[in-house]
Protein backbone atom coordinates (compact mmCIF):
# COMPACT_ATOMS: atom_id res chain seq x y z
CA UNK A 1 0.00 0.00 0.00
CA UNK A 2 0.68 3.45 -0.70
CA UNK A 3 2.45 5.41 2.06
CA UNK A 4 1.84 9.11 3.42
CA UNK A 5 4.75 11.01 1.56
CA UNK A 6 7.40 12.11 4.08
CA UNK A 7 8.03 15.49 2.77
CA UNK A 8 10.57 17.52 4.57
CA UNK A 9 9.56 21.30 6.79
CA UNK A 10 8.25 23.36 4.11
CA UNK A 11 8.39 25.11 2.26
CA UNK A 12 8.84 23.12 -0.59
CA UNK A 13 6.65 22.19 -3.94
CA UNK A 14 3.86 20.03 -4.88
CA UNK A 15 2.34 19.38 -8.02
CA UNK A 16 -1.33 18.50 -8.57
CA UNK A 17 -2.27 16.83 -10.89
CA UNK A 18 -6.45 15.64 -10.94
CA UNK A 19 -7.41 13.52 -13.82
CA UNK A 20 -10.36 11.58 -15.83
CA UNK A 21 -9.47 8.49 -17.18
CA UNK A 22 -10.62 7.40 -21.32
CA UNK A 23 -11.94 4.36 -21.82
CA UNK A 24 -9.32 1.47 -21.96
CA UNK A 25 -6.06 0.94 -20.84
CA UNK A 26 -4.25 1.79 -23.80
CA UNK A 27 -0.86 1.26 -21.91
CA UNK A 28 -1.12 3.72 -19.61
CA UNK A 29 -0.85 1.86 -16.25
CA UNK A 30 2.64 0.07 -17.73
CA UNK A 31 3.82 3.39 -18.84
CA UNK A 32 1.91 5.02 -15.39
CA UNK A 33 4.39 2.53 -13.32
CA UNK A 34 7.36 3.49 -15.10
CA UNK A 35 7.14 7.21 -15.27
CA UNK A 36 6.44 7.01 -11.49
CA UNK A 37 9.82 5.20 -11.17
CA UNK A 38 11.90 7.35 -13.25
CA UNK A 39 10.33 10.59 -11.39
CA UNK A 40 11.60 9.08 -8.17
CA UNK A 41 15.02 9.31 -9.28
CA UNK A 42 15.25 13.03 -10.60
CA UNK A 43 17.19 15.74 -8.62
CA UNK A 44 14.84 17.23 -6.23
CA UNK A 45 11.95 14.84 -5.84
CA UNK A 46 10.78 14.44 -2.58
CA UNK A 47 7.65 12.33 -2.67
CA UNK A 48 4.79 11.35 -4.40
CA UNK A 49 0.45 10.16 -3.49
CA UNK A 50 -1.99 8.78 -5.58
CA UNK A 51 -5.55 7.65 -5.70
CA UNK A 52 -8.37 7.24 -8.28
CA UNK A 53 -11.78 7.01 -7.51
CA UNK A 54 -13.29 7.88 -10.95
CA UNK A 55 -11.53 11.17 -10.54
CA UNK A 56 -7.41 10.85 -9.79
CA UNK A 57 -5.25 12.80 -7.94
CA UNK A 58 -1.75 12.76 -8.48
CA UNK A 59 0.64 14.80 -5.99
CA UNK A 60 4.23 14.73 -6.18
CA UNK A 61 6.30 16.70 -3.96
CA UNK A 62 9.60 18.78 -5.16
CA UNK A 63 12.74 20.62 -4.00
CA UNK A 64 12.23 23.75 -6.21
CA UNK A 65 10.35 24.92 -9.24
CA UNK A 66 13.26 24.31 -11.19
CA UNK A 67 13.07 20.86 -10.30
CA UNK A 68 9.48 20.59 -11.77
CA UNK A 69 10.35 22.32 -14.65
CA UNK A 70 13.42 19.90 -15.38
CA UNK A 71 11.37 17.13 -15.20
CA UNK A 72 9.12 18.48 -17.27
CA UNK A 73 11.36 18.83 -19.88
CA UNK A 74 12.72 15.04 -19.56
CA UNK A 75 13.29 12.99 -22.40
CA UNK A 76 11.05 10.38 -21.33
CA UNK A 77 8.75 12.28 -19.31
CA UNK A 78 7.95 14.54 -22.34
CA UNK A 79 7.35 11.26 -24.42
CA UNK A 80 4.66 9.94 -22.22
CA UNK A 81 3.43 13.90 -21.66
CA UNK A 82 2.29 13.39 -25.71
CA UNK A 83 0.30 10.25 -25.01
CA UNK A 84 -1.75 12.39 -22.19
CA UNK A 85 -4.53 12.89 -25.39
CA UNK A 86 -5.24 9.64 -25.30
CA UNK A 87 -4.95 9.01 -21.53
CA UNK A 88 -6.81 11.36 -19.83
CA UNK A 89 -10.76 12.90 -21.18
CA UNK A 90 -9.47 15.94 -19.24
CA UNK A 91 -6.81 16.82 -16.77
CA UNK A 92 -5.15 19.80 -14.45
CA UNK A 93 -1.59 20.82 -13.37
CA UNK A 94 -1.71 22.96 -10.59
CA UNK A 95 1.78 24.15 -9.39
CA UNK A 96 2.00 24.91 -5.83
CA UNK A 97 4.40 26.24 -2.69
CA UNK A 98 3.57 23.81 0.28
CA UNK A 99 3.72 26.29 2.83
CA UNK A 100 2.81 24.66 6.58
CA UNK A 101 2.36 21.35 6.99
CA UNK A 102 0.74 19.58 10.21
CA UNK B 1 -19.19 11.63 -10.25
CA UNK B 2 -17.31 14.62 -8.77
CA UNK B 3 -15.65 17.18 -11.29
CA UNK B 4 -12.48 19.07 -11.55
CA UNK B 5 -12.85 21.79 -9.71
CA UNK B 6 -13.28 25.01 -11.46
CA UNK B 7 -11.04 27.18 -9.87
CA UNK B 8 -10.04 30.54 -11.10
CA UNK B 9 -6.45 32.30 -12.58
CA UNK B 10 -3.77 31.98 -9.86
CA UNK B 11 -3.25 32.78 -7.11
CA UNK B 12 -5.07 31.20 -4.65
CA UNK B 13 -4.56 28.47 -1.78
CA UNK B 14 -5.00 24.64 -2.08
CA UNK B 15 -5.16 22.29 1.15
CA UNK B 16 -4.01 18.96 0.26
CA UNK B 17 -4.80 16.49 3.09
CA UNK B 18 -3.87 13.01 3.07
CA UNK B 19 -4.68 10.34 5.07
CA UNK B 20 -5.62 6.68 6.02
CA UNK B 21 -8.81 5.81 7.41
CA UNK B 22 -9.28 3.10 10.81
CA UNK B 23 -11.09 0.33 10.87
CA UNK B 24 -14.86 0.58 10.42
CA UNK B 25 -17.48 3.41 9.04
CA UNK B 26 -17.91 5.08 12.75
CA UNK B 27 -20.20 7.61 11.49
CA UNK B 28 -17.39 9.18 9.43
CA UNK B 29 -19.22 8.55 5.83
CA UNK B 30 -21.92 10.71 7.28
CA UNK B 31 -20.35 13.27 8.73
CA UNK B 32 -17.85 13.48 5.43
CA UNK B 33 -20.61 14.66 3.15
CA UNK B 34 -22.29 17.12 5.41
CA UNK B 35 -18.87 18.69 6.65
CA UNK B 36 -17.98 18.78 3.18
CA UNK B 37 -21.50 20.99 2.64
CA UNK B 38 -20.58 23.29 5.30
CA UNK B 39 -17.38 24.08 3.74
CA UNK B 40 -19.02 24.99 0.01
CA UNK B 41 -20.93 27.64 2.12
CA UNK B 42 -17.67 28.99 3.30
CA UNK B 43 -16.30 32.50 2.44
CA UNK B 44 -13.74 32.04 0.34
CA UNK B 45 -14.23 28.62 -1.16
CA UNK B 46 -13.02 27.71 -4.63
CA UNK B 47 -13.67 24.08 -5.13
CA UNK B 48 -13.02 19.93 -3.85
CA UNK B 49 -11.25 17.55 -5.18
CA UNK B 50 -11.26 13.94 -3.36
CA UNK B 51 -10.41 10.67 -4.17
CA UNK B 52 -9.69 7.73 -1.69
CA UNK B 53 -8.02 4.41 -2.70
CA UNK B 54 -6.26 2.95 0.13
CA UNK B 55 -4.92 6.41 0.70
CA UNK B 56 -7.56 9.00 0.62
CA UNK B 57 -6.17 12.37 -0.91
CA UNK B 58 -8.59 15.53 -0.58
CA UNK B 59 -7.83 19.14 -2.21
CA UNK B 60 -9.99 21.94 -1.13
CA UNK B 61 -9.33 25.06 -2.79
CA UNK B 62 -9.39 28.55 -1.26
CA UNK B 63 -9.13 32.25 -2.34
CA UNK B 64 -6.70 33.50 0.64
CA UNK B 65 -5.06 31.93 3.91
CA UNK B 66 -7.59 33.92 5.97
CA UNK B 67 -10.43 32.12 4.38
CA UNK B 68 -8.34 28.59 5.09
CA UNK B 69 -7.85 30.10 8.91
CA UNK B 70 -11.68 30.86 9.49
CA UNK B 71 -12.86 27.73 8.12
CA UNK B 72 -10.40 25.56 10.23
CA UNK B 73 -11.82 27.43 13.19
CA UNK B 74 -15.70 27.19 12.26
CA UNK B 75 -17.68 25.63 15.20
CA UNK B 76 -18.89 22.44 13.00
CA UNK B 77 -15.49 21.83 11.35
CA UNK B 78 -14.03 22.20 14.63
CA UNK B 79 -16.05 19.57 16.28
CA UNK B 80 -15.36 17.28 13.49
CA UNK B 81 -11.66 17.61 13.76
CA UNK B 82 -11.73 16.22 17.10
CA UNK B 83 -12.79 13.13 15.90
CA UNK B 84 -9.97 12.68 13.68
CA UNK B 85 -7.72 10.59 15.90
CA UNK B 86 -11.49 7.93 15.23
CA UNK B 87 -11.57 8.02 11.64
CA UNK B 88 -7.82 8.16 10.40
CA UNK B 89 -5.16 6.26 10.97
CA UNK B 90 -1.97 8.47 9.64
CA UNK B 91 -3.29 12.12 7.93
CA UNK B 92 -1.31 14.85 6.66
CA UNK B 93 -2.05 18.63 6.13
CA UNK B 94 -0.41 20.97 3.86
CA UNK B 95 -1.43 24.30 2.95
CA UNK B 96 -0.13 25.30 -0.84
CA UNK B 97 -0.28 28.51 -2.65
CA UNK B 98 -1.10 27.31 -6.01
CA UNK B 99 1.16 29.44 -8.03
CA UNK B 100 0.51 28.16 -11.73
CA UNK B 101 -2.54 25.71 -13.52
CA UNK B 102 -2.30 24.56 -16.28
Amino acid sequence: MDKIANTPKPPYYAVIFTSFRTEGDNGYAETANRILEIARQQPGFLGYEGARQGIGISVSYWQSLEAIQAWKQHPEHKKVQEKEALWYGESRIRVCKVEREY
